[in-house]
């Protein structure tokens, strides 16, 4: 998917919610253990409730591969089954992948060429080489990681060298190997002060926000100091939509919870863009 | 495995090598693809003609993913084939993961509990909680990246604070984490000028050292300048061992190859032990 369709999708739909599969089997309700994929059924259930409140999906690799190969076969099934019944939606692999360049080619062919996604999260400690084989696919994104939105976050990524934070410097030497139409940063919903020194930067790159819900960041300041005249943001919600209930109402639970979201999401749309 | 019993096996065997098995379907002999897994087939026959050479195998899991939910099998399988024939060696899968605290201990519930390695390789950026899940298995160990043997290691591993390069403050920071018996780092044979300034810093850890072979390193600058009195290296090799015939007689050339590594690591021991 191009950037032209996603800010189209955005507006058709009044929202920019991106909804993260972050599903754990001890998480689920108990009466889908019996079936014979409860990831599967669950996501299922979780994606017809939500997709036309939300522009994009999000199913983070670790939760698939703690599964193992049966695991890593329901994630297969999970993109499969929004590519198909829900084409306008863009798919992210959280992967947070990044090697020398030979094996950044094979996570590339991965996610791209068999995984069929739109976007993958991609780590920049390893520079270049280990970035740019992402780039090789026509309408495909990397996602890299700029200031993540977890506590650890301030160990290294605000190492300040000649008064550059190290996410700012991610962002700005990044820009040397692509633009705004393949790459978006991750910038967490925890840290919005730092959005407006952000958008100096990265005018016009989208920016794929986690954070807000459990995390607690705050959806209001991120639209206030993030969006741009093309929205610019995916906002990600996982625990608080997947687990609104752990009963037999978890999907319309579920709904309720992105429905409020993409509620406040449309007024946002119609205050700042 | 804990690092005495690692240290054992290192002068038992007169080697610190590392077999990478970063196995590539397009790389392999020709005449294994008529097999019903190749790429098993392959990794079984390696692992067979170098085991009593090698202290460690690492599968890179890139190579693996690429080929979906049979290729996660194949991993599977190989780290088995490993531990049912070899228990002797160390096991790391080369995954440069790292994600917020609840993902992260998903990646590590993957990598030692459901697949049984002794190491995973991780990555940085996202700091202590990204990392600290991965330490609490019992004689399981955090390879972090440090210093990696890419080109793109200079564009932001060297970024510098207070006359501190941020692969030093990696290592620094990182040691409130975790010890020298659950934290090993990972450091490029192609940069073998930071190896002093490195030993400074982290004396007792084991390196995991890529590079030598195929990228260009020097194995003797390698053990002069890094060398502890427990050894603390261990090098990996891959495509130079897997791919030294591309013909019926590649296990035997592997061998070879991993032979003449071994001689110079025995000599190297010898000489700097």
């Amino acid at each position: 998917m191009n950037r032209k369709e996603l800010f189209e999708n955005i507006k058709r739909k009044k929202s920019f919610l991106c909804v993260g599969l972050d599903t754990d089997i001890n998480k689920i309700p108990k009466h889908l253990l019996s079936s014979e994929n409860p990831i599967l059924e669950f996501n299922k259930a979780i994606i017809d409730a939500t997709a036309d409140l939300c522009v994009a999906y999000k199913p983070n690799t670790a939760f698939y591969e703690s599964l193992g190969s049966k695991g890593w076969e329901t994630l297969e099934e999970t993109i499969n089954y929004i590519r198909t019944n829900y084409p306008d939606q863009f798919i992210i692999a959280d992967a947070k992948r990044g090697d020398i360049g030979n094996t950044s080619a094979m996570y590339a062919r991965t996610f791209f060429n068999s995984l069929k996604c739109d976007a993958v999260t991609v780590a920049p400690y390893m520079g270049e080489d280990s970035v740019t084989p992402f780039l090789n696919y026509e309408n495909s994104w990397v996602i890299l990681l700029a200031l993540t939105s977890n506590k650890g976050a301030f160990d290294f990524q605000f190492t300040t060298e000649n008064d550059e934070k190290l996410f700012e410097k991610v962002l700005r030497t990044s820009q040397q190997w692509a633009n705004e139409d393949n790459m978006m940063y991750v910038v967490g919903a925890t840290k919005t002060e730092m959005l407006e020194k952000i958008r100096q930067i990265i005018p016009n790159h989208f920016l794929l926000v986690p954070g807000v819900g459990a995390q607690g960041g705050s959806l209001q300041e991120v639209a206030k100091y993030g969006m741009n005249k093309e929205c610019g943001l995916l906002v990600n919600s996982s625990r608080k939509i997947l687990y609104a209930s752990s009963d037999t109402d978890f999907s319309q639970k579920a709904r309720e919870e992105a429905l409020t979201v993409q509620q406040e999401m449309n007024k946002l749309l119609n205050a700042f863009l």
